[in-house]
This record gives C-alpha cells, structure tokens and sequence, in this order.
C-alpha cells in the first residue's frame, strides 16, 4: 500500500506561517483551527518537526513522527517517534508501521524535506487575513524550483476572510 | 480628493513573486497577465520600483513613479519620474499631480514601503499553482507585523488552478 501523505499549513497573505520559531500559531481563526483538528482525527500518523512539536497546544495525535536531529536512531516515547531522517530511513520506517495516511504539519523546515522527498501528495493551505512582512516562511527551502500543484478546491472558512485552498501535487 | 492605493502581486502558493531580483515574472498565466495589463488601463499611474521597472516587458503604463536610492531629486523622462522616497514627499508629489487611483506593482521593497506608509488600500493576490521553496518575497519587511486585511473576493481566473483574491485593508 501507498502511503498518502497530506501538509495541513495555515498561512499569512504573503506565506508566512508564524511569528519565529517559538511562537504558535494562535493568530489563526477558529474555523481553521477546527478544520485542522478535524483533519487530524483522519490520519494514522502526524510528521512534525521538534520546535513544532513543542510548540503544539493540543497532541491528540495517533501517533507522532518527530523528526529531529538530535537522535541518532529512532527513540520511542509511547506514541512518539524522535527520528533524524539523516540516520535513519524515514520511508522504510513509516511503510514498516503500515501506516495508510500521514499529515505533515510542519514546520518550515519539515515541509520543506517532505516535498523534496515526494512526501506531499496533497496540501492544504488556510490563507488568514494578515500581512505579517517578516517572520516564519512555508517552506524553508534553499533551492529555487517550480514544484506544479493544481488547485482541487477553494472554500471560504468564515464570514471573516479566512480562505481554504487544496492543491494536488503534480510532480 | 483622497488617492486610491491599489496594490496588483502575482505569488506562488509560498508567497514568492519571483526567483530573483533580476527574473521577470514570465511563469504567470495568460490569465493572469491579462487581468493585470487590463487592470493598469484603469490607473491614472504606477509606483514601481527600479529592478522592476527595468524588467517590465510591457511599460504601456500612463505615468510611472520609479522609486529609486540613485536620484537625489525627482527626475522627469517622458512619463516616467524617477523619485527618492527618502529625499522627496512621495505622498505630496503624488497629491500635485491630482492622481485619482494608483497602482503599486512592486517588486518587494515597494510593496512594503507602501503598506508601512498607508499607501495600500486594496490589494489583489494571484496565486500561481507553484511551490518555489525560495525566490523573493511579497513583503521585504524586518519587522513582524498583524497589518489586517479583509477579503472581498475570490475568482478562479481559469481551469489551470490559479486564484485571484481581492482584499481591502482594514488598518
């Protein structure tokens, strides 16, 4: 079985998903948050990067992937996996688990691996608002290249200018 | 009369408007270009910065104010002023010229000295469906800021998955 592996990101105007590495993301509506915990009942699995993961306010996730390089193999605490994708096999790992759907809820950094990896089939991207002009981006990436996605759907969350749009990856 | 600040960016899903500063913005829909192009007929003039301005394939513009470091005092060319925002009255040259309605068409420095000026009253946001990972931002602010917006609407502008959101600024 193929995974599906789904990013959940909520986002400013111009794309950047938090303030620094240690603030949350308490400026986002609550229609977002709602759809985000939702999302995540779907899943098998989250993928999460260390400074998000202790950053997240509710982890009522099934199980957690979080990728860190401060381990050298992987290290479990109960439904918590620290894994450094450097030293290990993330794919090999996550297939092992028989996992079917996984979410990527970031942050930049891990976006950013997961797409390189093609570890992004879908991508949901909640547009808040707000013209923030500094801070946290989508994706951390240091290379320029024109990743094609094609946009499934556009939903309006609220009366409050909260957008919704779901992309499938195309590459 | 009070002028009318209109803001036009095309984006990728990431918020990046191009690769770099001296990249065109050549991967944009036909659809897009033509909402833009038909967009600036209805302008009395653009604010632009100099990269920008030296890039634009079409300068089929009324007037332009080229905002530039390397004029000391406004320097007319035809219809194009050259204006130091730091050594001249951008807003009161502006008012002289009984300008009505305004576009500012970036690149990134632009966009951002016109927000923090209260020089952007509406702002349109194509959104390409692309993932850059890297490239220029919208915004070149510093400084984080929750400036507010509120979104007025939302167009498909063809079938190949771009997105036209229309905001008003609310600060």
């Amino acid at each position: 079985m193929k995974i599906k592996y789904i990013a959940y990101m909520a986002s400013s105007i111009d794309g950047r998903i938090a303030q620094s590495n240690q603030s949350g993301i308490d400026w986002t509506s609550k229609e977002d948050s709602n759809f985000y915990q939702n999302s995540l009942k779907k899943v098998d699995a989250v993928i999460v990067g260390h400074n998000t993961y202790k950053l997240a306010s509710r982890r009522n996730w099934k199980d957690a992937i979080v990728l860190t390089s401060k381990v050298s193999s992987p290290k479990v605490k109960g439904k918590t996996i620290f894994l450094n994708p450097k030293k290990s096999n993330l794919k090999k790992f996550l297939q092992n688990q028989n996992y079917r759907k996984i979410a990527i809820i970031g942050g930049s950094r891990v976006y950013d691996f997961c797409l390189r990896n093609k570890m992004m089939d879908e991508l949901y991207v909640t547009i808040e608002p707000y013209v923030f002009t500094a801070g946290i981006l989508m994706f951390s990436g240091n290379e320029f290249k024109k990743n094609k996605f094609s946009l499934q759907s556009i939903k309006r969350l609220n009366k409050k200018s909260t957008v919704l749009l779901k992309y499938i990856n195309r590459n």
